[in-house]
């Protein structure tokens, strides 16, 4: 069986795991204060070009979204996104739970598009009846998208000029955020990323960690008792060092870049070899997924020899899959794919 | 320098490392579908002695006890705790911010008194006023309590006949259920907790985990739904294999129970050694958690030289503080403070 | 100035007023144990050919959405409603307060539609993810809606047994209840509603009272400890005389009914006032409320004699008002509208 | 029978009804923007002596210490009280399920002490492990408290400085204000609780009123937005007039004040009434609120000539009662409680 399914479905690279069994016994100071917490920030400091930012190791994707977005919004506020923003459907509603309403903006393969949200903004503040409804307290986008889309980095200059603006902070869940520095087709580097959010997270658990996200602040904004929040919300890791060894790793010799930049190859050999055979995409992803449009026999006959997502249903006869490849992925399964296909 | 001021300082057993390193390319069904997740379920089912547990792995001990909290209580209810209950004081919040009061008993030496819980619920069902009251929904207990201390087998019955007569739940907070089921001075074994509890989790962070927490659901009354409300608290780990493998390490060849047993063997070293120099105990505790009174000057001294966790002030001129086993205390380590002593 | 902008800017209807005077002085037991309360409940019960029925009485709208939904949904479940439902837009988060989600469907002049919401529940328990979505837990509709206009019977018959195929529960708001049923195009009685909808309340604040809102169990289905539920949620009035005395007098000799139907009439007539004009309506309401379209002008000039709400921006010239009657509108006020048109 | 149970068993004070009645066509703006609700901030304004005070009307108790708590804490914050204050017992966790715990200080006579609560917040700031724990984030009194005592003009100072110095806001929960200001023994005028207070209440409900109390922010500090807050509390009237009314008519020539001291009358006649019978009380309270300790044999035979409420047990013979006196207590009622004892 080949496996393209999603790109968590390993463990992590083998450094992580070397890090872990050089560091197993020295006695580190617990909840994030130990000696490799602080050596991943400081090299996470310098990728980003942002020496005062504040960082803080999260656990998850969607632990990291609601105590982000709950601890910048105050009670009244809800959080922007794009209708099939990761935080509007496929997180159990873990966003109102905290007791924020998420203020939905039309997608364009997954993107808010500026000008939009300016409008929105505008209406909102023009709208007598406004302190009836929730208001808009921050922007979230996802970079690359629910769909493997990209921000170009005028689009994020205009998203952050126009939260700036409106006093609102920018947040950028990059979940995935390796695989949209590495693509072949961006203009977006991790110091723009840092310029234009205030705050954004670097994704560990999809890009080569067995867990961990690292939560970077870059306006002197981290919010006031931030511990306190995170602990609050059951988010706060006893051993610390178990998030920091992993990031201090991925950001030792650029290994968070080299291996994102791996998978982002893989995905492009498997683009081509779908190329090859005549198959068509959904959308055009530059990332490392894949969306492609199969007809359900084929689909059928596939899902034997190999595992992809199902995405959704295109028509009575055809489906759109999901073929994700990651840090792990050999080039000898894309050739697999290819005898397959 | 010595290092007794936690038992989570270190990093996993190094059995839980040789299984991250064995497993690591092997194609895993996410979110805690995974067959290394299987087979610890099955082995924890096996030492609970109850065929029938459903078990859930949550990652630290703050996060499970909010999740199992709210997902068994109704909005208008609480959770009856020690007023020294560590959902009282040490976790930030994290239970009233799912909503929920935590209802105050008193505490001796850590534990809740039976005859006391009877009353108190006697009390409030009597109370003409209850319906303007928080109703109490639920019972906590830790075992080993936040001060070391374990409740006996008759003391668990009694608390689980009042919990099913007034048909509430009765749940036990593991963190460091390891030491105590292996303490020399305990009738409860694991099997004595899965019938008298309804529900409790085996703690993994504080017992050779790098993280992880195993929650036991005994008697088929796992809320439903439970994996949603997992997920909307954060707390579903996209690599669910990170805790099932840890556990499925720990529940081989009796291994949490050996690791366990050695930090209580080292305790009772530590323990004869302070008592030799005629230290004075705060309470005798007979599990891995020793709590000292130092006079100040004492303190002073040896914290140059070995490290221990500030309890609670004792007077102007003592301070209780806690020293520390654990699965990777070293006997050398006992001998060496013996000498500083 | 004549005032049509709301049905909610004048006081109460007089009887009730008088009913205030008469039991000025009487020592009444509080938090809605009165006598006046339980006759108001009982009368409710028979007007609605429901004699089982629970009823409790809240003071306002948002506040009743509020608490009947919380407590009607368990935490991983939301509340399925249109997306131009009041509590989607104009009730500042409430229902995202108490930590779940709205659950949008396409709106239909303010409807859902059955079938829609039939393929939504199904979709969603076809979909292999939903456990990480958050799970549709009821459903909510207004009667009449924010734009004023009705289900049918076959309509409403549809929805309650799609509810009843998936085992949830039919909620509808009934803050303009009144001048629903006493439409003249309508085939829908409160006894259709009392079968059909699970739960429902009938709205005093916009059909002549000065506060207060009847929340109607239909099915023996009023939650435990509802009452301890509403107190919680800050909705317990110490003197509930207030509101049981208000709907005890609009439950006497049909008074609910004969305002509501006053109401009708009025817009009847104001509704011809425009025709005749040659003016356009945004929609057909057949309720109270009247959508207008105005040219910009035409509106500005209006303004001056006239109160109404602004509604919604047609375009660049034109724009959507509403005209409101009440219980309170005097055929003279619409002679006198006439003259200004 | 003669009725002493409570203060908030009869109407409301006539002159609140003739007001209604004299204003209840007039076409009156929603939401509290009526020129009703307008003059009653006036006048309390004036009255306080507090020329920038901002006021919002709310309709009951437990509703505005949630929402008031709420919008002036931040997600980690807590209340500090009394382990009696009415937040921590009698109000079904409506402060936890905003997400809030109630920090609790001992009570003297239901009061808490300012030295302990100086002692209480810096041995918290001096806590190395207080990022674990809820910060306070403000003290909650209550005047009178629920024992009906009342703090002195030096005690509510030194709290004033107290929270001040840590930078935390004073709130006072004023319930049953009025008779706290009218009583004969204290010192403390409503000027000195604007002083003191950052933020208090006027109870309404329980001093003449149907419903509604008036929240004066005293220091410029009304929390941006509050009328969002307020509504997504489901705290906000349609009909704002129903309180503004009722506070304008209170304020008009201290009939507040006026209404307060006749009950302070009552109660220092219902006071001799038991002292000059050899009753002894619970404790000496300076309000409307009497509680006498009644040998159970008693209790009973009076309990079918005269309703009280049950406060609680003093031993297996005897019990504490409440008897209270209010705005509508007769002078004839005490007489024949005379008689009756």
């Amino acid at each position: 069986m080949l496996y393209f399914e999603s790109d968590y479905n390993q463990g992590a690279h083998e450094k992580i795991l070397e890090s872990f069994l050089r560091t197993n016994y020295e006695h580190l100071t617990s909840y994030g204060f130990d000696k490799y917490s602080d050596s991943a920030k400081e090299k996470i400091r310098a990728a980003c070009g942002c020496p005062d930012a504040e960082i803080f190791f999260l656990v998850g994707g969607t632990q990291t979204n609601a105590v982000v977005i709950d601890s910048l919004l105050r009670s009244y506020e809800g959080a922007v996104a794009a209708v099939t923003g990761h935080i509007n459907f496929h997180e159990a509603g873990a966003i109102e739970l905290t007791g924020h309403k998420v203020l939905e903006l039309p997608e364009h393969n997954g993107k808010i598009d500026p000008t939009e949200l300016s409008a929105y903004l505008r209406d909102f503040k023009n709208d007598a009846n406004n302190s009836h409804m929730v208001q808009p307290g921050m922007v979230y986008i996802s970079h690359p998208t629910e769909y493997g889309t990209l921000y170009t980095k005028d689009e994020l200059r205009a998203l952050s000029e126009i939260c700036s603006e409106n006093r609102i902070p920018l947040y950028m869940d990059g979940a995935r955020l390796g695989y949209g520095l590495m693509s072949y087709e961006t203009d977006v580097t991790l110091a723009d990323i840092a310029k234009y959010c205030d705050v954004f997270y670097i994704g560990g658990t999809k890009v080569g960690a067995l867990c961990g996200e690292a939560v970077v602040f870059t306006k002197g904004n981290m919010p006031a008792y931030f511990m306190t929040t995170v602990k609050q919300h059951g988010a706060l890791l006893a051993k610390g060092r178990l998030v920091g060894i992993q990031f201090d790793t991925l950001f030792t010799d650029d290994l968070y870049f080299k291996i994102s930049r791996h998978a982002i190859d893989m995905a492009k050999l498997l683009k081509e070899a779908f190329e090859k055979k005549g198959y068509s995409f959904h959308l055009d992803s530059p990332t490392n997924q894949q969306f492609i449009i199969l007809d359900n026999k084929k689909m059928a006959e596939l899902s034997g020899k190999v595992t992809f997502s199902f995405w959704e249903k295109l028509d009575d006869e055809r489906t759109v899959v999901r073929f994700a490849t990651s840090w792990a992925t050999r080039e000898e399964d894309i050739d697999e794919l290819r005898k397959i296909l």
